[in-house]
């Protein structure tokens, strides 16, 4: 049985449902309300600003018709209906996380046990059928990577994987990169060596979102790739010492890469990235290019520098690891602000060619929402 | 006149030069030596990780010559140089700051009183002088925003602004996008309606960085360009009532952008977005797009939307903007991380067309540093 109370101010009112008891303010009822005035019927795009607003708005009645709560809102005198059920998700008089280093209930994290079950794409099916695409998707929101296989051998393959979930993100590599042995190389990815799992281009700001790497030629000994769940990594460092977690994620690390003409790139972030409220954001990792840390005061360097290091063994652990290899028209997407991904040493006998690109989780998210939501109205009708 | 000591127990040393007293420790000298086992002589990459320098190394002797210091290090028998002046520019034993919302020392702050000097580029000598674009990427990256003059008047010109110093960054909008009046707008941009002063896509994550428009057609009435100093504002709020301050950068508010098939963007993310040390690095504000706030506990709500109450009277009061008309082939560039912009609305009479798109701000920031590397190269030749 729902019932709502208007507290005496007029400032909140208090819904009782069968889910819980919730407040909610008048100002915020307001300011969310759904009518056409407030909303654009089409874009759902907010056609007022606070400044519209009141701010000395209050309640001055409610009116509960089955799961329909109308409020009348003073001095405006304008009545707002709101459904009980968009209330009850959006309650916010609730217990809020408060360790630091939580995930949102759609991650999970994983160690190596995730080897037998890498979640997996097949090109053509990704293409066509749209539950399948959102399915693979939701897995990458969950993992943070995935691969697809089956795909085309040819120059610029990668750019179909990028085409079904968002957008190239174009840097100082290019639209896309060759990861192939290179004889002078400007940086040490187009080397033969074996790299320790890394972040990509941590000296950029915004770093690049999304990686793609795929395989266009494999045919040198060697070359695996391996991922490790940055997050994992980072919530196993902070249950072993949660001062070498506080001290990462307290103070800015430096990264910088300038190791070719007309390119400067310098950025301060920490390597454990949290939200105000401590949600763990991102991580970043990348021996390579790593500048001199000049943020972490003296008193705190030699913690850093441990905790550093400890972080290192954690990702270095191949408990924490899974490797694959990558055979020719198959590629993997990895989200770049959680999941490392390193590759093992190859020998120069044979080939291996990849194609990297950058792209954005955003739209990778967005499109992974937006199927979710056709779909849901179309159950609906 | 420079001496060095190294403590007894070798895990730092202390350099006293003209400048200040510094202190190093042993680890993070030996993570920060510049010999071409550690670092590659071409392109400045570490080639070692944290794991190949043993956790106990210490300082097992010094010798200063000149402007040099040899460091030698143990278990390890390595001696690394290092330029006395390199270390003072890097050095960490120094008083940090502390007050919340600091920002970068290249950053100037600045009101309605910048109009009578807009920071302006024109469009030909950008483009063949990088002393001049080296300028006009410096006042940018100081003021968040600046205009270019002279441009060619035509379809996609504002490639050319981009091609100063970055990459577009693609999004469901495009490659770019038009701005005229339409109607059937999918997004209120697209309307003739005045826009209150915002920073653009907050429900972007990572939001576009940069964002370029320019002007093809201007004979409308009306629809002046505005820009506010976000960072400013936020500053000034911070002056006004700390508390406001620190409820907007404590919390995360939502924003959202669904109004076309296919496209389902959200974020969380605060409005006032701080490093962990404090300093301030980004402002969202945007009342089309923000969703209802879930993450601020019942006891904070009211206080939170005065905050955001009265951030919204401060980018709106006219002391705060900068105004100005763009004409064919001028555009302006903003930093979509600090600096709002709005337009006045305009009439349906005549003619307004112009054309945007997003950028990031490392391209930006990395040409303009490697145009001064590169100047001041020559310069010691």
């Amino acid at each position: 049985m729902t019932s709502v109370s208007v507290d005496p101010s007029g400032e909140f009112l208090t819904l009782r449902s069968k889910k819980s008891t919730y407040r909610f303010h008048a100002i915020w009822l307001r300011d969310n309300a759904n009518d056409p005035e407030t909303r654009a019927p089409g874009n759902g795009q907010r056609l007022i600003a606070l400044r519209d607003i009141p701010a000395e708005t209050r309640v001055m009645g409610v009116d509960l018709k089955g799961q329909t709560l109308g409020v009348c809102f003073a001095p405006e005198g304008k009545v707002i209906s709101f459904e009980v059920g968009w209330l009850e998700a959006h309650a916010y008089d609730t217990a809020q996380s408060t360790q630091r280093g939580w995930t949102a209930p759609e991650i999970e994290t994983w160690d190596s046990k995730l080897m037998c079950d890498v979640p997996t794409g097949d090109f053509a099916q990704l293409s066509r059928d749209s539950a399948a695409r959102s399915f693979w998707l939701g897995q990458v929101c969950k993992f943070g990577f995935g691969k697809v296989v089956n795909g085309p051998v040819e120059d610029g393959a990668l750019f179909n994987i990028v085409d079904l979930f968002g957008y190239v993100r174009e840097t100082n590599y290019g639209r896309h990169f060759e990861v192939r042995t290179e004889v002078n190389p400007t940086n040490l990815a187009f080397t033969g060596l074996g790299l320790q799992a890394h972040t990509d281009n941590p000296y950029r700001d915004p770093v690049p979102t999304v990686q793609v790497l795929y395989c266009l030629e494999s045919s040198a000994a060697g070359g695996e790739n391996m991922v490790v769940d940055g997050f994992a990594a980072v919530k196993r460092l902070r249950q072993e010492n949660e001062e070498y977690f506080d001290v990462l994620a307290d103070h800015c690390a430096r990264f910088e890469y300038a190791g070719e003409a007309g390119v400067c790139l310098t950025s301060r972030r920490p390597m454990i990235e949290l939200a105000p409220d401590g949600e763990l954001i991102g991580v970043r990792f990348n021996n390579r290019s790593m500048a001199a840390v000049t943020d972490v005061p003296f008193d705190k360097m030699a913690t850093y520098y441990a905790a550093y290091r400890r972080l290192g063994e954690i990702i270095d652990d191949e408990a924490m690891e899974v490797t694959f290899r990558l055979y020719p028209g198959e590629g993997f997407v990895v989200d770049n602000t959680r999941v490392l991904h390193a590759r093992k040493g190859y020998s120069g006998e044979g080939t291996r060619w990849f194609q990297g690109c950058y792209a954005d989780k955003d739209g990778l998210r967005s499109t992974y929402d937006a199927i979710r939501r056709a779909h849901s109205l179309e159950a609906a009708e």
